[in-house]
C-alpha cells in the first residue's frame, strides 16, 4: 500500500529517564543555585566549570554498584581515538582540574562546582539519568580544620535555602574508625574483612543480636532459611558491636565508646582523634549537636573516602506517594579523599569536599510548602485589531519599561474568547483590551484577572457588583492602573 | 623490567575542543545568562530547561556543514535500544517539546532556554565542543508581529547586557524573498537553482561584475584558473543582481528594489510584505535602521528557516591576535521555521526564534574592556598558632556574617611566607595575623593588601611612612576595620 512507503515520524518523547523541566521548576532550581553559590562564595570558594564530557581515562572507575554496561557513564569513542563520556559527579572532574592546573591553581584550592550530572542507570521511578550536583570542595589541604569548615557551610547553606536549624542534621564519621574496628576484631583476611562490613550494614535491620549472630554462627532468617556467619568468635566480634553501640547523647561519651571499640588499633585511634578535633572546631563556633554531632552509623557507599565523611539528612516527615509519613532523608554528602589526585600525578593530595543533591533538596522544600508561590504570567494585551498591532506592541513595551512582565497575544485572534482563555493558561494578572472605539476615546479596559477568579470562585452578588473586574482606564493611565492592581494581589 | 608493570596513569587533560572556566569566567556568563533571562522573561517567555540528552531520531539532521561522523553529533546507542545524543542546539529540542506537550502547553508558547549545546566538529583555534546559547523563541504565532518582536527583544538584549545603542545592528531578510528572486530568474532546475545560490554566496568575495560573469558564462579568478559559469542569460541574471544591490539608504528604498527585484513572483511579493510589515511595527516602537535593519545580504546557513530571518552584529571594531582591527561580526541569529514541529505531528506549526551565543558576546564585551573589573578574592585569616584554629575560624566567620567574603588558611602553617604568598595569589584584599602575643593583648594586625600592593608599585618613603598597609586593630573592631579598607578599596 501507498501509505507504507511514507517515511516514518520520529518520536516525540523525552528519552527514558531524563526529564523536562517548565517554568517555575526551572527558576526556583536558579535561584536555590544562586544561594548555594553565594554562601560558598563567601566562605572563600571560587567557581569551576569544567565541560560535561571527560575522557573515559580521567574519569576512572568510582560509581558503586555498577553492573551497566560503560560501567554506569554515558560514553563514545572519538574517531580512531579517545572514548569520551558524560561526568558521572563533579569530584571526578575536579580531580583531573587539580592535577592538570597544579602550577597555577593555589594551594589550598577551595572551588564550588554546581550543574548536572549522568548517570547509564536503568530508569525508574523517582529515579533520573540527568540530575543537579552542587559540590564545595577543598584540595590541598590535610588539616582535618577543612572538614569542620565544609560541616559548618553544609549546615549554613542548609539554612540559607530555607531548612530552618531543628529540620536538618549533619552526620559525621571517620573511615579511619571503621579501619581501627577491623583491625581490633584481629580479623585479617581481606575476604572475611568484607563480610564483616557487610554484616555491619545490615545493623539497621537484624539489631545488635542478629549482629552478634551473623559475625558468629549464623542466623535463622524470618523466612527460615539459615544463614551462615562470619565465623568471628565472641571476642573478635566484640569490637563491632561496641562500634555499632557507641553513639551517645553527646560528642565525649560517643568518642569514648569508639575509643573502647577501636581498643589499640593505630589508625582508629587517629580516626577518633580527628574526629575529636572536629567536633571541637565546630563547638567553638556554636555548632552544637543539635545541628552537627559526630555518628557512627554514616558509612557512605563510595570506596574512595580515607577520612572524615559526612551525610546532611533532613529530620522533618513527609508524607510519602501512599500518603504515609516517613523522613525525607539524605540530601547531600562528602567526606576526604585523599588519593583521588594521586591518579594522576603519583603524589598523595589531600581533599575532602561536599555534594548537595540539589533536586531532592527542592523536592523537600515543595513537599513542606516553602517554595512554589503563586506565580504570576504576564500581563495579556489582546489583539481586537488586527491591523492595530503596532499600538498593542507599544503598550507591552511600556508596562515592560515599567517592570512589569507583559506581552502582547500573537495567536490568530480572531476569536476573543480564546484570547482570554490564553490569559487564564498562562496565570495572567491582568487582560487589556482595546477596541476601536476605546482607541478613539483615549481609553482601555482592564480586566483584573485575579479579582475576577476571586469573584467566580466565591463572591456574593453586592460583592460582585461593588467591585468589577474590568473597567475602563484612560490610556495614559495604563501603566499606573495596572501596577496599582499588581500590588494589591500582592498585598 | 619491572617499571614496565606499573599501570599507566591516566592523563590529567580537558578532551580536545572542550574548556575550563575559572573563577569570574563562570561568575561573568552566570550574570550575563541572568540579565537575558530578565529580558526574555519580561517579556512573557517562559523557562524551559531540556535534558542534554535526545533521541539521535527526535534531534534530526539540521546542522549544516556535515562531513563529521555522528552527523555533527556526539551520540552513542543505548544497550539494544535507541541512540541518543547530546543536543547540538535548543531549537531540535524545543520541537519535540512543542510537539510532546501539544495539549498542555499555551499557544502561542513562548520559551527561553539557556545552556551548553555540543558539536561534534574538528576542534580548532577558537572552535569548541561545547558552548553555551540563550534561545527565545515564539511557537504557535503565524503572524510576523512575532518575528518583529524577537527582533525588537534582542536589541533590547544587547543593550541591556551593555552593548550600547550604535554598538550593534539587527539586521533583517526573508527567505521567501530569495525564493522570489529564483523564481524571477525563471530557473526551474534544482540543480542550477543551487548554483544560483551558492554564486549569490560569493557577492562579498567576487562584487557585482563577478557575480555577473559566474552567473553567465564563467570567469577566470585571481590563480588564472577559469571558473565555468551557472550559464544563465543576461536577462536571467537580472533579478540576482537587482537583489544583491538592493539595499538602499531606509526601508522604503531597499524594499521598493526588492519589489523590482522579484517581478511577479507571488512568494517574493509575500517575502516583502512581511518585511514591509516588520519595518512598519518596528518603526512604531522607535526602532530605527539605526538599530534594526533590512538587509537583503542576510542568508542563514540553517536550511530549516522558512520565512524572516535575522542577525545581530557587532559594529564596533576590536583587534585580532595580530594586532589588526576587525569587525567583531555576529553575535545571533535566528528566523521562522514552520516545518520543524511538522516532523513530529504531521502539522505545520509556525515558529521564530532567535539564538544568542553568549560565548561570543562574553568575548566582545571583553575585548572592549566592558567587564572584567577588578574581582578581590576572600580576605585571609592566617594561621600563627596551629592549635588556635578555632579562633581564626570564628574570625573568618564573623567577617561572613557581616557579608564580606573570608577564609582560614588550611595549607601547611608552618612557612608564614607561604600564606601571604597565597593571599597574593587569590588577590586577597586583606590578611589578618593574630600570634599569642597579638591574643593576650585582644588585637590582630591587619594587612592592607591593596594598599600595600600601590605603595610597593609606586609611593615615594614619605607615603610608605604615612600610609602603613599594616596595623593593629582591637580584635572587637576586627570586622569594622575591614569594612572600611574594603569602602576605600571599592570608592
Amino acid at each position: 500500500m501507498a501509505k507504507d512507503n511514507k517515511p516514518r515520524r520520529p518520536k516525540a518523547e523525552t528519552p527514558k529517564g531524563f526529564r523536562d523541566y517548565f517554568g517555575a521548576d526551572v527558576t526556583e532550581r536558579n535561584e536555590m543555585l544562586d544561594t548555594i553559590a553565594a554562601v560558598y562564595h563567601r566562605h572563600g570558594f571560587d567557581p569551576l566549570e569544567t565541560s560535561a564530557v571527560e575522557t573515559v581515562e580521567a574519569l576512572g572507575k568510582f560509581l558503586p554498584d555498577v553492573d551497566r554496561p560503560n560501567d554506569g557513564v554515558f560514553a563514545w569513542q572519538e574517531e580512531d581515538s579517545d572514548w569520551l563520556a558524560l561526568r558521572y559527579d563533579m569530584t571526578a572532574p575536579l580531580a583531573r582540574v587539580a592535577a592538570q592546573f597544579r602550577n597555577e591553581l593555589p594551594t589550598p584550592y577551595r572551588r564550588y562546582a554546581m550543574g548536572p550530572v549522568w548517570r547509564n542507570e536503568k530508569p525508574g521511578p523517582g529515579r533520573f539519568r540527568q540530575f543537579y550536583q552542587c559540590d564545595a570542595d577543598t584540595v590541598g589541604a590535610a588539616t582535618v580544620a577543612a572538614d569542620a569548615e565544609i560541616c559548618a557551610m553544609l549546615a549554613d547553606t542548609l539554612e540559607a535555602v530555607g531548612i530552618p536549624h531543628g529540620d536538618y542534621i549533619v552526620r559525621v564519621n571517620n573511615r579511619k574508625v571503621l579501619n581501627g574496628v577491623l583491625d581490633a576484631t584481629g580479623v585479617a583476611d581481606a575476604d572475611q574483612q568484607a563480610s564483616v562490613l557487610r554484616t555491619i550494614d545490615k545493623f539497621d535491620k537484624v539489631g545488635e543480636s542478629g549482629v552478634r549472630e551473623l559475625l558468629g554462627k549464623g542466623r535463622l532468617d524470618a523466612s527460615g532459611a539459615f544463614i551462615d556467619g562470619v565465623g568471628l568468635t565472641d571476642e573478635q566480634a566484640g569490637p563491632v558491636i561496641a562500634f555499632l553501640t557507641s553513639k551517645g547523647d553527646d560528642a565525649e561519651t560517643t568518642l569514648a565508646n569508639l575509643r573502647a571499640a577501636v581498643g589499640d588499633s593505630q589508625i582508629g585511634q587517629d580516626g577518633i582523634a580527628e574526629l575529636e578535633e572536629i567536633a571541637a572546631l565546630l563547638a567553638a563556633r556554636g555548632y552544637g549537636p543539635d545541628r552537627i554531632q559526630i555518628d557512627p552509623s554514616v558509612v557512605r557507599g563510595l570506596g574512595y573516602y580515607t577520612g572524615p565523611v559526612f551525610e546532611a539528612e533532613l529530620t522533618f516527615e513527609i508524607l510519602d506517594e501512599k500518603g504515609r509519613p516517613r523522613q525525607f532523608g539524605s540530601v547531600a554528602g562528602g567526606g576526604r579523599y585523599d588519593d583521588l589526585v594521586k591518579r594522576f600525578t603519583g603524589q598523595t593530595v589531600p581533599a575532602t569536599g561536599v555534594s548537595i543533591g540539589v533536586d531532592r533538596l527542592l523536592a523537600a522544600l515543595r513537599a513542606k510548602g516553602r517554595m512554589g508561590g503563586v506565580d504570576h504570567g504576564p500581563v495579556v494585551v489582546t489583539v481586537m485589531d488586527r491591523d492595530r498591532m503596532a499600538d498593542y506592541q507599544i503598550m507591552a513595551a511600556e508596562l515592560r519599561a515599567a517592570g512589569i512582565r507583559a506581552e502582547v497575544y500573537l495567536g490568530n485572534p480572531k476569536n476573543f474568547g480564546n484570547q482570554l482563555k490564553y490569559a487564564d493558561k498562562r496565570n495572567s494578572p491582568v487582560a487589556v483590551i482595546q477596541g476601536s472605539d476605546e482607541a478613539n476615546r483615549g481609553v482601555v479596559q482592564v480586566k483584573d484577572l485575579i479579582l475576577g477568579a476571586k469573584i467566580a470562585a466565591s463572591a456574593s452578588l453586592e460583592e460582585w457588583k461593588s467591585q468589577p473586574a474590568q473597567f475602563e482606564v484612560a490610556r495614559t493611565d495604563l501603566v499606573a492602573e495596572i501596577r496599582k492592581i499588581l500590588d494589591g494581589a500582592e498585598g
